[in-house]
């Protein structure tokens, strides 16, 4: 790798600051909203699979309770993220699948899965030197 | 736009299942731990302009307390995405600013922010016709 190369790379990304409630909208916000809600990416994720009905989204995803499952999907419908579809059959099934709009999300949370996984072993060394450096910080 | 191109693009990614918590390791996890921490992508964001000491940091991020600050950026610093410089001056001048591994990271946080400004018109739109349909569903 040229040092030219490790120069690129290392640069961050140019990003408006976003610190303050009335800062021209930058989207983090959003993303915070988004990204940040865990039972929601959990749907995305299980959902990439394919569709799915509500009962293997509750099976599929540890600890989620009904009400919570309910209230994530519906979210996600209302987004436009995920798209419901009632079977005219008796009694009447139900399946969620993504749109294509909650398809091209998946991309981003498999690269920041990427990145979490490329990056795991730097991020375990570099906790593992501020411990021992730092033996009195309590932040676990 | 090509069908072909459509449908290329409205193919979800290939993301392992990890709804359940014994699922082999997927990276969102660790995703949701990162991202899901609201300070924690305001100090990179606001990081990725540049160095900033403490106070600086806390002027430009409304609501984060002293406590939560300190915390927030040891943890960065523990997980290798920070950089506490100390400069030998009495008294001694402190900053903070993005390692190689943070930086990398501002580009997926840019990344999702992009996403959020791109997809906005079609989600607002979403929500005002779900909201239309579905009058009764308190969801917000």
């Amino acid at each position: 790798m040229s040092p030219a190369h490790t120069e690129v790379t290392a640069q961050p990304a140019d990003l408006d600051p976003c610190g303050h409630e009335d800062h021209p909208d930058c989207g983090i916000r959003d993303v915070l909203d988004r990204i940040g809600d865990k039972w929601s990416v959990l749907v995305i994720v299980e959902l990439a699979g394919g569709p799915r009905r509500f009962r293997e989204l509750q099976r599929a995803i540890d600890g989620i309770s009904q009400r919570m499952l309910t209230l994530t999907v519906r979210r996600l419908e209302r987004d436009g993220l995920v798209h419901r579809t009632v079977y005219p059959t008796v009694p009447a099934q139900v399946d969620y699948r993504l749109t294509e709009t909650g398809a091209s999300l998946t991309h981003l949370v498999k690269a920041l899965a990427d990145w979490s996984l490329t990056h795991r072993a730097v991020i375990a060394e570099a906790r593992h030197q501020y411990d021992q450096t730092h033996p009195d910080h309590d932040i676990r």
